[in-house]
């Protein structure tokens, strides 16, 4: 029997701090050695020339949730993890919604009734609160805590789902008592409602006026407001999908004063603007989320703050509504009007390739931190390091092999996402993932998908493992 | 014959990024194999239950040099690198010092015989400016960068060092022709001057009269011009020893506008105080360094700059002057004056355990922070990287094998650096690094210094390896 | 018949702006003259030596409001205009609150109805809402902005006063169509009760735990939600009684963008901390006030803030509070418990000399500054200039002569506040004013009150006359 | 005989502070009343429905002074007074420039004589120092404050006169010793320099390439430094004609830690950009000066800074540099060259109507901000106070009447400067000074020169009379 089942050979290895030239030797789906060389293997993969990366964790993804405003997720999570795969993701991290009136373990099983036998690659949960009273706080949320359920979202706005500060302030002291990570929408729910009326008694309710009801003034006040909650409990928040830089500057003030404050951004803000929603009729419900996308001007100064240490993860923020159809975000009316759009945008697939091109490839971030920002972190930050989001001797041997020279022009047909568009429609991008590997085993290979529906396996988190060095927490 | 000369079992093996429990092979003096079980070797070390770390770099060092304001260094390559060797450091950057009239290239040829025979660790050189004129710029240090000499280090502040503008803006753009780093020694000389003139006049030369001589604003003002003089020639620049709050504010401010600056700070700002300064009569002279220490509060500062990535280095600014004898701090006169005692104090071998255990022990830093001041980042600003700073495949086997728990009191006499005193007489600490290992080889176990003098090689340094991601370049 | 009723000689006249030896004509009440040499009057007084300044104007005062927590206001319009008289204050702006199911005209009725025939200076008012419904953002506070009602002030915390942010925009909108001023209390209440809960489950309830309850955080995250929602509406906001550097901060970089926001601060932030808070028992009730007074740290940011033009305005934010009986702070519980102590001190006679002798003559501000944030600013803010808080031509005349050097004694014996305490017994100033007119008439002279109940007037506010300098409003 | 020799009747009166509708009497050219009805004078002008302002102050003007780079000052104390005076300026402070190796004193008699005979305004002197020995700053300097020339400016750039910081800290040794107040006009000479030979070397030396010598960071470094050395001798600075925000925001942050720094800025730089020196061939040397004009976002952030109190002082920098001729900006050459065009500009005469203009009139500043910035600060700031700037009793009767609805184009022709351009061609601005009084002469009435020539007097200058409100020094 030959010592390893595979070997990876002649790539160039690169972890959030290193770039070694080395063999690396996998058993039983496991890294278990990185050598000048290895041989005896019953695969053997040569690398020679390729970039040797952590598969990418995509830790904000929405798979197979409700409807919202009526408009489905098209994807499932055997779509959405192929997705993930083919551009290089190995690890997701979902939400599990909570409802009302119900257990959330028995949402928890739902959502993984919804993944098993179809995720192709390895998943955990995060779950978002809705409704979160003391006998939730207090007996529900510790007790999947110790389950792996680290990871708790809450929303400042949207209706139904927005919790108010005691809400808030309540969940963040259980995430203290039993170690959890919060993770916070802010945008300020009140001030939307305002400026949304009044755009609504104007009549300027076409697809162009949705950024004037969240301006950056909105998405800064909660942010603030999110950093000091925490920071009247003494616990980390982690601030997602942060757009702009208004609310970047609020974390970077509140690291530093020392503050665990951590931050969220997306390919949506560093490559989209208000200029594509404001395309003409329909169109720009392909670039429609919240918070918007801003202008060149932000997703420079955002550049600035993934590279400067701001932020620690970058990930999709992966919704699959669909445009067209019945189900799709066209379907709330005849004309489009900007609180009938639901607000979101798929990104899963081409998340890793457009960062890689215009951060890497630009010049704008160095390879580690790539890795950095779209695995190590967010391993570390929600409890999965070091199993995912490196490459490790003992880390499970999700690994992409990287084309760094490869040109490919992103297109709705060459995605896997089952979605009839994507807001990067004919993005030129320079490097791809040509191989990806899950525990050991090769799933994509040069574009093909080689993995089996219910190969990926439930992750239960540990608790965070964060760094007193906020702004560089790997 | 054995596969490894050297394998080291069961440890927790850290880098900048990651932490993993595994084997390290060494052949030939490099890394080139880490495993999860590594056998047959001609010896073997067992680390179970202690930390693996790369060998410290001390990039910051000044070793055998000339005599300042008549008081000699006490030590040599020597002595300084059995010290540092001690202290877990196993490669130093001195300096080699320009003298008027005289080539580089024949000053660099005194250093290396100053190191050779003497050295128990390997050493690279920067190249101290005092005068750079055309000629030296446009020829002499292009050839030495070609040779190997990639850094460079300009004065501020020194009777017959210090540079004018102008002076560093020709440095500034030779650095960015041919591919260099300079890093620059930022106090106003002027106000230095004016200060100690002030003071002299009025007959308050004590040495607690010192800090007032260079108040933090001397500081801040050079760090801000330094920084504008990078900015203005579009290079990197790198602020060594910096001091207090204000001059780091500076750092941050231009690394937050997308600026190449990096900082360097060192022990002697977190753990001293003016109050050692103010110590009576000669006592104070050995806590005198330039620029001085401050307070508690601008050393929690710092702590902060060095958790959030403003700090890139951290490097102990080693001087051996001798505190007593004709030769010592004590020489330049019967009583104490500010002005008589030269600047500088020992930390060559205290600097790791110092950071060590203050910072990662009391929870200010983690380990990857720590590795990543003391080793990685000096490797890749400095052109070292990947030979040295990080244990991954290909490195030099440098290796420190630290017990967390081991608990020392630092003394003058269980210190190696062939000095009179330490300013850190008396400091508990919790960490020591047990066993050191250069290229392989156990120079040190358990406080018996093996090595033999001369094992230690010069180290030609490529251009830097830098990030564009300031305040995280590893 | 003489051509002046009364001439002030021989003072140095100063206001916002100037200083100014010059003789003062008044004539029907009204300032007629500003000359070099006026004789031929009813009255002359001598101010030689002398410090001639418009009346200050307070304004922010509670008088004769229901009681809270069962705590009763002890001063009436009567004693409350009797005590500001003596401290120098020629003119109040005392707040009318809202009931709910009540009409505001009818509330404001009421309040002129305790007023007339009681006041010895002249008023205006505010109005505190607390349900700021569509009725009657749209109908009364048009029809009272009209009959000079011009400012309204609204609550971030207390229980049945606190606005939800969609409240607060509706009254922002409100203020911006029809052109008025709101002054806002910024304390996050969920936070506040957050606090004041998990406190109370460890038994902290005692008076020294008060400050714990609101921290900085608490009215910095405010402060910044309210200044937001000035911006998003595009409307000038004040924020009122500014206890700490954190708060200012925010309203400081709120100016520097350039938007229209104020800031006040009382004298309770410059001369309390929370130290006399924590006095044992009882005692520090008297000292019990919202947000709580800080350190000292705060006030020195404070006044730098006053002197660089981050606040306009300085007023008491009297409440007239006894301590001891059964309508006093002590009155809700046997033992002290911070929850039980309503929030409020006195100052409505003290604030002048306090601010003068501590802010001009110890050189914090000077004269014209003390000038501009005790009378001219808040008379521009709130549409009481040109007829208040200047001497000029066509002004009442309201003027107090000050005789900068002389030094009293503070203490509840010497005051006229109707209470049993004063939070600054024994603070010891240097400078009162010892003459003390209005619209003319001396109503205090030398200690000696000679105003007959009833003489003050209501003052019908115009819109605010505001610059778009802020920081600079005079 | 009247009671007065004149009386202004009916305007309104407006002060850094106030707003008036009153009468002014004037006797032996000092206003002696201001009342609501004055007769029985001499003369009587109506100013209903129109603006009653302190004569304007220039406190930056160069008159007179040897020729620059061969260029000559067209005009002479005789036409620059004329020219300012049809502005609305009623006093001036032009400079005494120091020659080397001849008194101080010696070279203030010659601009006396210069000005003597000539002048139709009052007129007080600034002193430049090229070398503050210490002959000079112990004895010339103290002996020349003591007779009324109280500030003196200094330069960090420009061949023969830029001072070092050793000289730079002299000179504030001295001013804090003497009371006096320093001017610094603040870029670092090396940098332009380096980046004029860096220029020069690649040919790129037309005018357009001229501000590329002196960044923003030129400026901004060497304010930070003046703004350092300031703050270690302790004593104020004044830093002159800042041209952009990055010197803004240094003088902000010092402002706000509490240091006494002031700032002026100029017309050129609120009205001028970089754009209008690009303009072809040698059309930019007339909007050449130093600091250069920059863009219109700093153009706005400019007015930012003069609204919310960062500057003190708008002056013009006048410089009266011919265009044509032997002796013009064009003689260095037959083609321009930006190191052989003499920098400066000429303002003196539209100075005034530019700001009513576009700072009042647009709503960027108000009236009494306007009265500060370019009369009654100056007048504070340079010991001309109470007698210059500002419209109060006892104070000289220099008044001008605006007539703020008046429409002017600006254009060569219409002013009096006695050149053969303005950068200000073309402007037009609403608000003009209808009518200019000197000491209750009117000097110019409705565009007619009344004024003799001599009739301008000196006026010797007491120390400063400083806020420690800076910001706000009024």
């Amino acid at each position: 029997m030959a010592q390893f089942e595979l070997v990876i050979r002649h790539g160039t290895v690169v972890t959030a701090a290193d770039r070694t030239e080395c063999d690396i030797g996998v058993r039983n789906g496991r890294i278990v050695a990185l050598a000048d060389h290895l041989g005896d293997a019953e695969r053997i993969i040569d690398a020679g020339g390729k970039l040797v990366l952590p598969g990418g964790i995509d830790s904000h993804v929405h798979v197979d949730e409700p409807p919202f405003h009526g408009v489905a997720s098209s994807g499932d999570f055997g779509t959405d993890t192929i997705a993930a795969a083919c551009g290089g993701t190995t690890t997701i991290v979902p939400f599990v919604q909570q409802e009302r009136g119900r257990s959330l373990r028995s949402s928890v099983r739902e959502y993984h009734a919804k993944a098993e036998g179809r995720a192709v690659i390895d998943y955990a949960f995060h779950i978002i609160l809705i409704d979160p009273n003391s006998r939730l706080l207090g007996q529900e949320v510790p007790a999947l805590i110790e389950d792996g359920y680290t990871s708790y979202k809450v929303y400042m706005t949207y209706d139904g789902m927005a919790l108010n500060d005691t809400e808030i302030l309540s969940t963040l002291e259980a995430a203290k008592a039993h170690g959890a990570m919060v993770m916070i929408h802010a945008e300020n729910d009140h001030c939307i409602h305002h400026l949304a009326a009044r755009m609504e008694a104007t009549g300027a309710t076409s697809l162009e006026n949705y950024p004037l009801m969240a301006p950056q003034a909105v998405e800064r006040e909660a942010t603030h407001r999110a950093i000091t909650l925490g920071e009247i409990v003494g616990v980390p928040v982690l601030l997602v999908h942060v757009s702009a830089a208004q609310a970047m500057e609020q974390i970077r003030w509140a690291q530093e004063r020392g503050l665990m404050v951590y931050g969220e951004t997306c390919p949506q803000y560093l490559f989209l603007t208000g200029d594509h929603i404001a395309r003409s009729g329909w169109e720009g419900a392909k670039y429609l989320c919240a918070p918007p996308p801003r202008d060149t001007e932000n997703q420079k100064q955002l550049w600035r703050g993934i590279a400067g240490g701001v932020f620690q993860v970058l990930s999709s923020d992966h919704c699959s509504f669909k445009f067209e159809g019945t189900t799709g975000k066209k379907a709330n009316g005849p004309t489009p009007h900007f609180r009938h759009v639901p607000p979101g945008v798929p990104g899963i697939e081409a998340r890793l390739p457009l960062v890689f091109s215009e951060g890497v490839g630009k010049g704008r971030i160095d390879i580690n931190t790539f890795v950095a920002i779209t695995a190590t972190n967010a391993a570390r930050i929600y409890g999965l390091y070091p199993r995912k989001g490196t490459i490790a001797v003992g880390s499970d041997a999700d690994i992409t092999i990287w084309d760094p020279e490869k040109r490919v022009t992103i297109s709705t047909d060459m995605l896997h996402e089952n979605l009839d568009y994507t807001p990067y429609e004919g993005f030129e991008v320079e490097g791809w993932p040509v191989k990806v590997i899950s525990r050991g085993e090769v799933i994509v290979d040069e574009g093909e998908v080689l993995a089996e529906h219910g190969r990926g396996g439930f992750l239960a988190c540990d608790r965070p493992d964060l760094n007193p060095a906020v702004g560089n927490p790997s």
